[in-house]
């Protein structure tokens, strides 16, 4: 294990990743100008394509092709008696103490408990100050009276918009039991460490399905659940040798869980949590159904009007962390010369960073670079990429030698380059290059948006 | 005016729009089981569905179609001293008064100046406060100390994460001026007064675009700009008779525009601004640079380098408000039977009401119904279903009698139905049912994929 993180991470880490990210327009500081924004990151023009294309999978995934599941998407503001049902208002707590000497603030349970019990900062020795719970939640005002009254908050996680819900939704579209609700939205969380980029920060975003089945059918149907999710990161074409189960033993068991799975991935930083699938049991609904007063038991008119408060089974998984995980995925260093790479140096053009997306992740699916500007090639291009751009997202690069036009595209993760050169004006046929081999194949202009289509539909990872 | 007014508002009216949306699933009331959370809404299945659409077609439109267009994502939360450069802190406020003695709040430039002079409630005649400016930002504290040090705003708009990012974006994206920078994303405003469903809500979400351009040339952008974002609405097949041009007066001009024209819509509750096309000047990189400190012109390299700050000129649509349109505007009620529609229960079998989405926006593509669940025909559609969901958004129904489905679908819009009957079993063959002329045409299996893509490309509204 520690041989495969260390290998790992001679490639990905996660310095190069950020510095990429920024570097590439994946993920800038917010208000960076002003310094920045601890704890919020900004998406640029790569990353929010890969993100909305990460996002646009999941929801394919999980709705389209799924009969039995459909869409929510609840707002963020949600009456405050919401956080009282699901626990959050009392529990949602990190235990904070603060060094009397020298200011600085730790988690109580981060730090040595003989310390703590002896309430001495294990920074400089100073006296601490009592562990006092810190309420996670985001707080504001709604109307124009800031009191207690009009209290309201960041929602800290989705799923509860969809919990609040699913009467609604089984009245409007007919659903019956087994059945699920998928939603992609923000969450926020006031934490006070965040770390690792964009792996913890306060402002995040979530891809949550929650499926509602009937008591005792709930074992099962997790199973079910936790081998399709798994297939889903497959399907991806995710590093499967990075991904494992964590089963939450019985201290990390949430107080609403019977059982819980998370996927954790071997980022750079070592194995985190990636999504969980976890059988929420029906502890969320019945506490709706104490504190609104409403009856939210299911009626199953096909069985004699049977009632029962049902089961969910939760998978969540965070979209923005999904974005870190398949940079730090993709991302491949690669000995493109013909010595000996050991002795070779590593910013010379014997080696080359590429992101090795899947074509349906890649924020850009077509670059188009006519080899010369000059005799109408740039014309030509412009072209072709017209003719692309319908169906693709391209991009159109004319500047520098055409080898580092492809550099750059690989450090991109586009899968296709199509380069016009001074055949493609006698017998109308392009270079189609691709990203993982390099290799380059001529292909007619008139049969090129088939070609990629067919390419990205073919995909395999092979590296 | 007032004619065509009320001839439209005879058919969707804001109560029958809400009680739709409600019913069939586009929109509920936030938090409903608690007595709902004023201010926010939530999207159901296929109001999101349709949502999605419309944020997928406009970025299509603005970033794939046009190649001096990136995309962007910041985050809520900024920086907080982004927020005292854009002006919002001083100036982002209502004059609000109160009434001492029956404790209703007005916006004072919304009540009777005589009243407001003599301080005199307009409701019960009691007195009224002083006038209080009513900052519209909803604050909240990051960190784990609750001062004015950690004071931080969810954003009021999205247009600022643009202008401070528009560096970044230079620079890893190697763009060259005129170029844009498109984003779509919530908002969020204490409103005190929300009205009119999802028109004026709290949380709302904002399409918006900013082009940057070189000064002196601002107004000839600004005029292409108003051209583009009149013809894409033509593209989206809304009644253009509908639709029209408001310029701000010299009153509404708002400090930092120098020129503003609204696209209002004809929504039952009367015009209405749908989406804005500003000159924005360039106040508000002059302002970031002056709070940031840092330089924000560009440097024109084609030009010996050449140092200004740009103008802005912006298109801003509200998403959710364009959802509202597009139900307003696709909202029709059709007498289908023989005799005398003047004499005809409206509730009858004899009308039908139908949304005449665009098929590239309708929430649903296609529903396959077998004509009977027995004889195997119900089997026989779920094989067609599992072939059509791969390529399109699918319902399948089978209970009830046909015409009833089918105007189930009618009233989500569902451009295309297929019915699988007894001659499907024999000879591969289905019906394929169109919404708006409920025309239907026989096809063989085989061609029903191509045959929808091609009715979709094809779609002329009509009616």
């Amino acid at each position: 294990m520690a041989e495969q993180q260390n290998e790992y991470q001679g490639k990905a880490t996660m310095e190069k990743i950020t510095s990429l990210a920024k570097r590439r327009g994946f993920v800038f500081q917010s208000s960076e100008i002003y310094g920045g924004q601890a704890g919020a990151w900004d998406y640029g023009p790569l990353g929010i394509e890969l993100k909305n294309r990460i996002a646009q999978t999941w929801w394919k995934e999980m709705t389209q092709l799924h009969d039995d599941i459909v869409g929510l998407d609840a707002a963020i503001l949600m009456h405050p008696r919401v956080w009282e049902a699901s626990g959050h208002v009392e529990n949602f707590t990190d235990p904070l103490v603060d060094c009397k000497k020298c200011k600085a603030r730790f988690r109580a349970d981060q730090i040595d408990p003989e310390k703590l019990a002896k309430k001495e900062c294990p920074e400089c020795g100073g006296e601490l100050t009592d562990t006092r719970k810190f309420n996670l939640m985001f707080k504001t005002n709604i109307g124009a009276v800031e009191d207690s009254s009009s209290v309201i908050y960041l929602r800290p996680e989705t799923a509860q918009g969809i919990y609040v819900n699913y009467k609604n939704i089984i009245q409007s579209n007919r659903m019956k039991i087994p059945f699920g609700i998928a939603q992609i939205g923000k969450a926020f969380r006031n934490e006070i460490v965040t770390k690792n980029f964009i792996f913890r920060t306060c402002e995040f975003e979530q891809m949550e399905m929650q499926f509602f089945v009937k008591p005792g059918t709930d074992e099962e149907w997790f199973n079910t659940w936790r081998d399709r999710r798994w297939k889903y990161y497959e399907k991806l074409g995710v590093k499967m040798d990075h991904l494992r189960w964590h089963r939450h033993g019985p201290d990390e068991l949430a107080h609403y869980a019977k059982d819980a799975y998370d996927i954790e991935y071997l980022f750079p930083m070592g194995w985190k949590e990636l999504e969980g699938v976890h059988n929420r049991s029906n502890y969320d609904l019945s506490r709706h159904m104490q504190f609104s007063g409403k009856d939210l038991q299911y009626i199953d008119q096909d069985n004699g009007n049977e009632r029962y408060i049902p089961f969910i089974i939760e998978t969540s998984a965070g979209l923005t962390r999904s974005l870190l995980m398949l940079l730090c995925d993709a991302y491949d260093e690669e000995y493109v010369g013909t010595g000996d790479p050991a002795t070779s140096d590593k910013n010379s053009d014997d080696w080359r960073t590429v992101l090795r997306f899947h074509p349906n992740l890649a924020p850009i699916t077509v670059a188009v670079l006519p080899l010369m500007k000059k005799d109408g090639l740039a014309e030509l291009a412009q072209d072709i990429r017209a003719e692309l751009k319908e169906d693709f997202a391209t991009d159109y690069d004319q500047s520098g030698a055409i080898g580092r036009r492809y550099r750059r595209q690989d450090e991109a993760g586009t899968p296709f380059c199509v380069t016009i050169d001074y055949q493609s004006k006698e017998d109308n046929t392009v270079t189609l290059r691709f990203r993982d081999s390099m290799e380059q194949v001529r292909v007619h202009r008139s049969e090129l948006v088939q070609r990629i289509r067919a390419e990205i539909k073919n995909y395999k990872r092979t590296k």
